[in-house]
């Protein structure tokens, strides 16, 4: 694999890198006004993120945007929600033909029905109506994908999150596996006739993913589990499992996961030992890995670091750029945070399938 | 010039670069530990910046550490005041000859003498002995840099901070150019010979810098205005004027200066324009560029961004790094931190004398 240094020099930043995988660099910037019409995107950052649609400026915000922030139970949670359905989505619509848009059809007003539990009142209410049964769906996401030619809605993908621990009685109720599966699938072929129905929809492709909530003090976040497509009308494809998962560094001893098995738990402990040492008082050290079908796509690693000026911080970034650099060499993508008083002071960046380390401090 | 595109495939982060400039990069990472003895450095980022000198596995700190922090009127003067001295550093010791390390002289209670005002109980100290007279010299702070061969200390630089304005009585009292020109040279010449005489110093160079403290509410905060060698023993080489800037951006209409005159605060403007629409609502905006001999070396952009949803953070970061690319055609850098709540979520960086933008979501 050819590689080609380079090295950027700038007054009161560090930055290093080597640009490498030349071969297969093909593609080329995408222009911010499209090819046809008026519509002007976002633009793209790389070829494995979505464009998105702008109108007269302005990005198109969906109509349920403040609801799942306000309905998960923490960010990690919310993050995974978010990010997790986007990495779904790419499976069936690809970056380089669709475009990206918020979710536009789904309402706060009939999400706040459907998330409800069913009643007399409420006919569309998907959660038991049972008061002595535990709410098991808490929240529906939506996003859309226009045709990059027609830029005509091309497809739908929808998160639904199932609680596996329902907080809203008096006291917390913990589900089955079984219920979370059983009760997602059963509310996905409720939610299709629905969505079908509301105008616009058509017979375009929806896919649905199935998101499990963990518990609102885990640290890692719940994941997606299951997916499933529906081409065009009632009908859905056979249910598919999805294999994601968050895990925290370290692993505890005698667990047995992703991270244990492939090495980067040892990496981590590392590499961890490896900075502990630099100042004389470091506050917080706190990391971990997304798995994607079992590899390891990115280990994220947050530091608080007490300094007290910016030639520690930059001497510090240093160290921790290289030490990133000698201790993770692995396939997926690393970054690290380096906090001071809880705002992030500077990054070290090894993207995936790298072996060099951008690193930059903010000041 | 040649341009090398390339294009990284990572999951759920954004990453955009070209790398340029492949004639210049002759430069090798330095390795970890240095040819001769023990020594062990933090590793160099790039060639513009210093490797620092461990102990052990460790950083060695100075021990007069605390007292900038709690010194300096904002946070503002206090990195313009850090990352000045080390500019002025690599005049002198250039970062490929020499490493850097802490200043290990001053103590905490030495400069507590230095920095009061002279009395019969205190012949040491420097500010003016009649409590009429505003106290004009507020800190200082030291660098120490180390022969790369010998590891031996090679240099010393001071960094000298004087008060515009004297906060430390009932009423600010506002401090005139030319005293704080006069009272800093003086200083330097009586803080010479203390320094040559402690213990260690011996005839290695000292460089000083004459830093402004601007006042404390001042976004731009203070710069270095002079600056003297002495090569060895108790003798001054003569003055030589430091120009730098730091300009608030947008400049206020019909004041002249370099972000007027080369054009960057007309490119801040329409970027800021044509950021603005992206969102509903964006709570925050705010620009900087610090300037070097009249040359913009870096600008600065703080956006605080409200979002919802991670999908509405990567679309809004892709167009941020590619209104960067459009708007910013300039030789110096440019740094963009999205922040959410006053947490950065997302930078997009370009590099001095590069086009092209790297981007990245945390998450």
């Amino acid at each position: 694999m050819k590689k080609a240094k380079w090295f950027i020099f700038l007054a009161s930043t560090l930055m290093l890198s080597a640009c490498g995988n030349l071969e297969n660099s093909g593609g080329q910037m995408t222009p911010e006004k499209t090819g046809t019409g008026e519509a002007v995107t976002t633009g793209q950052i790389n070829s494995d993120s979505y464009q998105a649609l702008m109108i007269e400026g302005q990005y198109k915000t969906s109509p349920a945007r403040t609801m799942a922030a306000s309905r998960m139970n923490s960010n990690y949670n919310l993050n995974n929600y978010d990010k997790g359905l986007l990495e779904l989505s790419k499976e069936q619509f690809a970056t380089d033909k669709y475009f990206f848009e918020e979710g536009q059809f789904l309402t706060v007003n009939l999400l706040k029905e459907w998330l409800a539990r069913e009643s007399s009142e409420n006919k569309e209410g998907l959660n038991p109506s049972d008061g002595g049964k535990p709410v098991i769906l808490q929240q529906i996401i939506e996003q859309n994908f226009m045709d990059k030619d027609s830029q005509k809605l091309a497809g739908i993908s929808i998160g639904v999150a199932l609680n596996s621990v329902d907080y809203s009685g008096d006291a917390a109720v913990e589900i089955s596996d079984e219920e979370i599966i059983d009760s997602g699938k059963k509310i996905v072929e409720k939610i299709l006739p629905r969505l079908r129905a509301l105008e616009g929809v058509g017979d375009v492709p929806i896919i649905f993913g199935l998101f499990n909530q963990s518990r609102e003090d885990d640290v890692a976040g719940g994941n997606y589990f299951a997916s499933v497509v529906s081409k065009k009308g009632d009908k859905l494809a056979d249910w598919q499992a999805v294999d994601e998962e968050y895990i925290v560094l370290p692993v505890d001893e005698g667990v047995n996961n992703s991270a244990a098995e492939d090495g980067v738990n040892v990496k981590y402990k590392d590499f961890k030992q490896n900075i502990q040492g630099f100042f004389p008082n470091l506050s917080g050290f706190s990391g971990k890995a997304y798995y994607r079908n079992q590899q390891m796509q990115k280990i994220t690693i947050i530091i608080e670091a007490k300094y007290y000026h910016t030639s520690e911080l930059q001497s510090f970034t240093q160290f921790v750029g290289n030490s990133v650099r000698s201790i993770f060499n692995v396939p997926g993508a690393v970054e690290v945070q380096i906090n001071h008083l809880g705002v992030t002071s500077a990054v070290v960046m090894k993207p995936a399938g790298e072996a060099e380390v951008i690193a930059q401090v903010f000041n």
